[in-house]
């Protein structure tokens, strides 16, 4: 096209697989970018239920669309150790990783034993955590002297999906920078855009259906088209939008088609 | 004294039993500030075991000492349901508020479920529960849905004593107009100091130790008199100062002593 046409373009953007292989991903993020580029699918199920069998029959056949499972294993009336093996199975068999939305947020001593300890053992299981920045970075030391040495990776929670959040402004430049400051451990953002430029890091956009909208509780919604290519983040989490209808498996592909064609919308955006 | 020596002082404070009776206070709150007046201690044990046992003989040797017990159910390997009813006992014999430190941080949706569900339950037996603001209203009003039907109460992280914390400046203003706005179910601040002027709100300050230090993970530590005197805090938490120590009761009892001759100077003084 003319220059004319090229200014509202931004840089040339790498591909998941292309960043997969930057010298300063995190491990993790580069398994993850590599299975995102492999199954082609950009999408995260978040999996709110209250009980094992039911979240693991989901895992079983939602896995093939999916990159990321993400839980709550605290709102599981039934939760077992033994239900935490059949969830990693069910990731190897179907090349998933497991995403507890733990929302960590306390002082570093306390959130090392909150993430390896207690009933739930986190570390033992989940590939990534989060964590909020609002404690400074002690919370980001204390998960990494637990997650690291089990090569466990971290999202930093930037910005939230909720009405009147307080994580805007000074606050998301701030955690920004305490990822780029800590990014042995930290891998990206949980965050309604990019907000990040160095491609190594992995944005994680929730509060994602097709029509937009609210919950009543402050809940408030974006499409994969809006997320993926306007906003520029690289993974819808789709929570409600799939496990509210009346076909699962349908509505996450057509989801997860909708992830990727935003994706490749954006490759080709930005290779014009 | 003459006017003078006046100036320094504050506007005549009102006693925590007086507070227990003014028309705005939050139930919870007002039955939180009559025990500390009866049994004389303004101070919080923070009982970060990870053994239930071990966690309720501390609640029995030093439930006399104490207006409130702190925990974190998440960090201990052998929680169950009678555990939390022992904890419940020990509460009603010797006097004291259970207050599960759980630092809600998610939107209203999930806390809701976090708060009432899963292996804890927490609802089911702690008086008191705390939330960061950074998810917006959504979180208190997630937790109300909860809690205040069972006559529970929240407060809200305001400050932490945590090293580069965000939770400062326009952030600590914006949870304070959030708790002023939910006073139907919040009561109160986890703060290193007074940040509200109401006197129906209690403040609790964690990281008290007797001198003050850190803990090379971000902590940072204040006296009792400094927290209580000087900076105009209600409520001492006290964790690694006492469970450190050898001799636990007694070191328990001098807390509650420090803390205790900081409220009465900080009465005396105001009323000069």
């Amino acid at each position: 096209g003319s220059p004319a046409t090229k200014k509202p373009c931004k840089p040339a953007e790498l591909s998941y697989g292309d960043r997969a292989q930057l010298q300063n991903t995190h491990p993790l993020a580069a398994q993850l970018l590599r299975l995102m580029e492999e199954k082609k699918t950009n999408l995260c199920v978040s999996a709110d239920m209250t009980c094992c069998e039911e979240l693991l029959q989901l895992a079983d056949t939602l896995g093939p669309q999916m990159c990321v499972l993400k839980t709550h294993v605290d709102i599981l009336q039934d939760f077992s150790p033994a239900f935490t093996q059949s969830l990693r199975d069910l990731g190897l068999k179907h090349n998933f990783l497991i995403f507890e939305d733990r929302k960590f947020a306390d002082i570093g001593n306390t959130v090392k034993h909150q993430y390896e300890g207690g009933l739930y053992q986190i570390s033992s299981w989940s590939h990534i955590v989060n964590a909020h920045a609002v404690p400074g970075p002690g919370v980001v030391k204390g998960l990494s002297a637990v997650g690291r040495p089990l090569d466990r990776g971290c999202v930093l929670i930037a910005q939230m999906s909720s009405q009147g959040s307080l994580a805007t402004g000074d606050y998301t430049e701030a955690v920004v920078k305490m990822a780029e400051e800590h990014s042995e451990f930290v891998f990206g953002f949980i965050s309604g855009s990019k907000i990040s430029n160095k491609p190594e890091f992995v944005h994680m956009t929730p509060g994602v259906q097709m029509q937009s909208g609210g919950d009543g509780l402050g809940q408030q919604y974006s499409s994969p088209d809006d997320v993926i290519c306007k906003k520029g983040s690289d993974i819808i989490i789709v929570g409600r939008g799939i496990l509210g209808a009346s076909d699962r498996v349908k509505t996450a592909a057509e989801y997860r088609e909708a992830g990727w064609n935003a994706y490749t919308k954006r490759l080709n955006t930005s290779s014009q």
